[in-house]
C-alpha cells in the first residue's frame, strides 16, 4: 500500500508503484507456495483510489473462517508486506522510496503482537508484556495496574530486539524471493504499469 | 481459552484448539496428581460461548472455600495454563497459533503477583513492588506516594527476569508433561474434535 | 494479617493460618525481649472479622505515649511483620502461601520510609528522596518542584537495594527466631487452631 | 530560511544571510545537477517578509506531481537545507550564526522520519518506532496502544544515532560542495547582498 | 524539629528530643564561632506547640538584613540541621531515632539548591539544573520548554551524587561537633529535660 | 542580576553585590574588546529596583538592529553573565554567594540552546533535540509527534554534558579575566559601593 493524493500516477513514480505492487504479489504467491491452504492474489492496481493507497494489492480470504493464525503464516504475512520494499531495492539497486511507510507500520505492529502478546518468540518466552507493564491486571482492585504505564526494564529492550530481528529477516526473505523471480517480476510490474490493473493470475 | 468470534470451528482450526484444550485438561490432572486437594478437570468444549473462548476447560471448585493459594498450587496453575500452548508445539511440532493469547496474559498476570507481590521468589525476597514503586503507602500524607509511580529501578529488572523465568520454566514442565502422554493427549483430542464437548473423565 | 473474606476457616487454611499468626506473636515476643519498654502480644485470632483479616495478632500501644520511633524498634517491626511468613516457611517446610501480602506491603512501606525518609541507612545517609526527587521544596515558588517528580537516578537503585536487603535479613532474622522456638510455635499454632482465639500470655 | 523581523538587514548581517542564502542555491543546485529531474533555484531573496524568514530561496516543484520521495532525493534535500549553515562556515571560517535554526528543525524532522518511519536506515531496518513504541496500533482494543508512549528502549538510541549521523554528514557534504564553488558562491552572494533580489539562473 | 503531637513528652522520648535539641544549639554555636556576624542561638523548648515540633530550637536573625547566603554559611546551616540527629547518634550509641525527620528533609532541600540552582559545587559547575531539565527557558515561544521534564540524563545521577555527598558530610562534620562536646551536651541537654525551656545562653 | 527584596543593601552584602556587578561590568568590556562592533557597559547600579535585582549592569543595544547572535558572541555573552559570579571568587577566595542565581539559570538556558538548537556544538552537530524528541514535526498528521516527549536517548546526556562543559569553560574565562583586572575590579567595586551608582565608563 502506497498512500493515494488524487490524481493519476504519472511517468517515473507509476513505473515504481508498478514495481512494488507486483513485488506483494509475487512475495506474497511464494508464501501462499509454501504454506499450505494460503488464499492467492487476485487483483493488483495503481488506478487512483479514494482515502485508499497509491497502489494496492488484493488477496482473497480463505474458504473457510479463520480465528486462529499460525506462526508460518505469521511470518508469511510479514515477508509479504515488506515484498513492495523489496521489490523496490531488487529492481532499482537500492534506490527505494518512502512508499513503504504504511507496509512497514503494518509490519512492525504484527511483528510487535507476535514477539510481546502471542509468545511467539522463543527468547522472550510466553510472557505477555503488555499485563506485565501494566503490574498485572486489577481483580485485586489495587493501584498496581497503572504503575508501570511506561515501564522499561531489559524486556522492553529485549522486545525491540527482536521485532527488528523479525523485521529485518522477513524484509531479507522477501528479497531472496523477488531476486529468485527477476521475469515474473518485471513481466508483472511492466504489465501493471500498462494497465493500470490486472485481474486473475 | 482461545478467543471465540460467531460460528463453529472448522476443518484445522478445530483439531488445533481440541489438541489445545485436551493439553490443559492432561497438563491439569497431572498437576492434581502432585498435589493433593486438587479440584479435577470436569469439561471440555470447543462449542462457540457467547462472549466466551474458541474452547474451554473447566475445572470445578474444591470441596472447601479456599482463601489461600501454595506456592506449589500457583505454579501448578501456570503449568496447567499454559498446558494449551504445549500441547500445539507437540502435537503440531512448533506450529503453534496465536490461541494461547489470553492464557498467556493470566499466566504473566499470576507470575507476576507471584513474584512482585506475594514474596513467593527467593532472588527478589519479601517485596511489594508496587508499594515500593508508589514511595511508600500514604499514611503521612506527604506526596511522596505518587512520586515513584513509574519508576524503574534496577527492582523492575530483577522481577521482570524472573517473571520470564519462571513462565518459561512453567512452559517447559507443560510440554514434558504433555510429550510423557502422547496417547491420551490425542486420544482426548480427537475425541473431543468429534464430539466438541466432553464431560466427566 | 492475612484478608478474610465471610466463613470460618477449615481444614488446611485454618491450619496454615494458626501457625501464621503464632509466628507473629512468637516472634514480636522474642523481639519483646531484646528491646525494653516494649508491649507484649495480648489477642490471636483465626476468627472471621468484617473487613479485617483472616487472621490477626492484637499488640496493644505502650503505656506511654509514643512520637517516636527508634531504629532498632523499627527493624524489630519488621522482624515481627514477617513472623507470620516465616512460621510458614518453616512449618511447612518452604510450602508457603500467599497469607503474607499484607504484611509484605506494610513492612516495604516501613522499609522504605527507613532507607529513603528518615535517614536510617547508612548507605543512602541523612537524606529525604521525595524531597530530592520533587527537586527541592517549592518555597523559591520556581517551577522546580515538580521537575523530578518520577526521576530515577542513582539514588533510586540504592535505596530500592537497600529496602530490598533490609527486608530480606528481616525475614531471615525471623526464620531464625521460629527455628528456635520450635515447641512454643507448635504448641500455640496448634492451640489457635482448635480455640480460634487465644488471650493474654 | 532565517526568520525576519520587522525592517530590512543592515551591515553584516546583510552579507551573511546573502551568503546563507547563496549557500543553500549553490548546494541545491549541485544537488539537482546529480540527480535527474530535479528542480532548480528560481528566486533568492534576503527581502523582508511578514511572518516570513530574513532571507529565502525558493525552489519551484517538479513538471509532474510527485508522490513518492526517494532516497538519494531525500539525502539530497538534507544536504541542501545545511547548505546555508556550511556557506556561513566556509565564508567565515567557523563564526557561523543563529540563522540555521529553521533549517536545522526541518531536517532533523526529515532525517528522523526517514530513519524512523520511512526504513530507509540499515542499521535499524523496516521498522516504525512510533508503531513499536505504542505498543502496535489498537485493532485489539486493549489498553496495549498507549502503553509504551514514552518508551527507550534501545531502539531509540540507535535511531538517534543515526539520525545525529545523518545530518553530520549532510553537513560535511554542504561544505564540500560549497568549498569547491568558492567563486560561484561570493559572486552570488554578493550579488544578492547588492541587489536583495536574483530571480532566474 | 521533631513534629509534635498534642500533650507532653515524658519518659525516654522527653530525655532524647532533649538531646536532639541540645544537639542543634551545641553544633549551631560551634558553626556560629567559626564564621563571622552568625547570630547565636536563644532559645530551646522540648514544650508542646501547636501545629510546631516535639522541640525546636530558636536562632534570631541577624542584625542587618540579608539577601545573600555564602557557602560557608550554606554548609554551616547544613552541620546545624543535621545537629540534632548527630547528637542522638553520640548520646545513645546510634541508636538514633525517626525524630529528624523534618531536619532531613530541609536539609536535602538546600543542598539540592546549592548543587543544582546556585552552582556552589565544583562537580557540577555553573549549571542550572531546573533549566536545563525545562529544555531552557521559553522565550522563544517554542513547545521546547517541557520537553525535558522529568529527564534524567548523567546531569541527575552527578546531582544525586553531590547532594548525598554534601549531607553525609555535614552529617559527620555535626558528629564531630557533639563528640567534642560532651559536657555541655549532657548538661544543656539534662537541662532542658528538666526545665523544658532554656533561654538566652 | 542579583534579586533586590526591598530596602538598600548593607554592610558586606553592599560589598559583595558591588563587586559582583563590577565583575560583569569588566568580564564585558573584555568580551567587547575582542569582538568588534560590540555595545559597552554604560551603567551600574546597586541601588534598589522594583521587581528588579539586587544589582544590575546595564549595557545599550547595538547601533543596528541585530537579527543574528555569532557563536563568538553567543560565548562572550556567557562569560559575561558569569562575571559577577568570577568576580566573587577572586575578590573574596572562592567564598561565594547564592547571588548568581540567575546569571546561572540566564547562562543555562543560552548554552541549552546553542548546543541542542542552533547547532553551534561540533559533538551534537546540525541536530534539534526538541524535534527529534517530539519524534519529528507533526505535519503527517500522526501520534508521532508527542511520542518522544520526555525522552533520552544517548543523545540528552551528549547535550546535557557539552552544555555543563560550556559553563565551565565560560567561568573559567571570566575568572582568567577577572584575575588580570585586579585593579580596575577593585577600582569599579569600591566606587560602585560608595557610589551605589556609576553611569559612563
Amino acid at each position: 500500500g502506497i498512500e493515494k493524493k488524487t490524481a493519476k500516477l504519472k511517468g517515473s513514480e507509476k513505473a515504481v508503484v508498478a514495481r512494488h505492487e507486483a513485488g506483494h504479489a509475487v512475495v506474497g504467491t511464494a508464501v501462499a507456495n509454501l504454506l499450505s491452504g494460503q488464499p492467492r492474489v487476485e487483483k493488483l492496481s495503481i488506478l487512483p483510489r479514494s482515502g485508499g493507497a497509491l497502489g494496492f494489492t488484493y488477496t482473497p480470504p480463505t474458504n473457510e473462517d479463520r480465528y486462529l493464525l499460525f506462526v508460518d503464516e505469521l511470518r508469511g504475512r510479514l515477508v509479504t508486506l515488506l515484498g513492495g520494499r523489496a521489490a523496490e531495492e531488487f529492481v532499482y539497486s537500492g534506490r527505494v522510496s518512502t512508499g513503504a511507510l504504511d507496509d512497514i507500520r503494518r509490519a512492525t505492529d504484527m511483528a510487535y503482537k507476535a514477539v510481546a502478546e502471542y509468545g511467539l518468540n522463543d527468547a522472550v518466552g510466553p510472557v505477555s508484556l503488555a499485563t506485565l507493564s501494566g503490574g498485572g491486571t486489577d481483580d485485586s482492585g489495587s493501584s498496581a495496574s497503572s504503575l508501570w504505564g511506561r515501564e522499561q526494564g531489559h524486556l522492553v529492550d529485549l522486545v525491540q530486539r527482536e521485532v527488528k530481528a523479525l523485521l529485518q529477516a522477513a524484509l531479507e526473505a522477501a528479497v531472496v524471493v523477488v531476486r529468485a523471480n527477476p521475469t515474473v517480476l518485471e513481466g508483472l510490474g511492466a504489465h501493471l504499469e500498462e494497465k493500470e490493473k490486472v485481474e486473475g493470475e
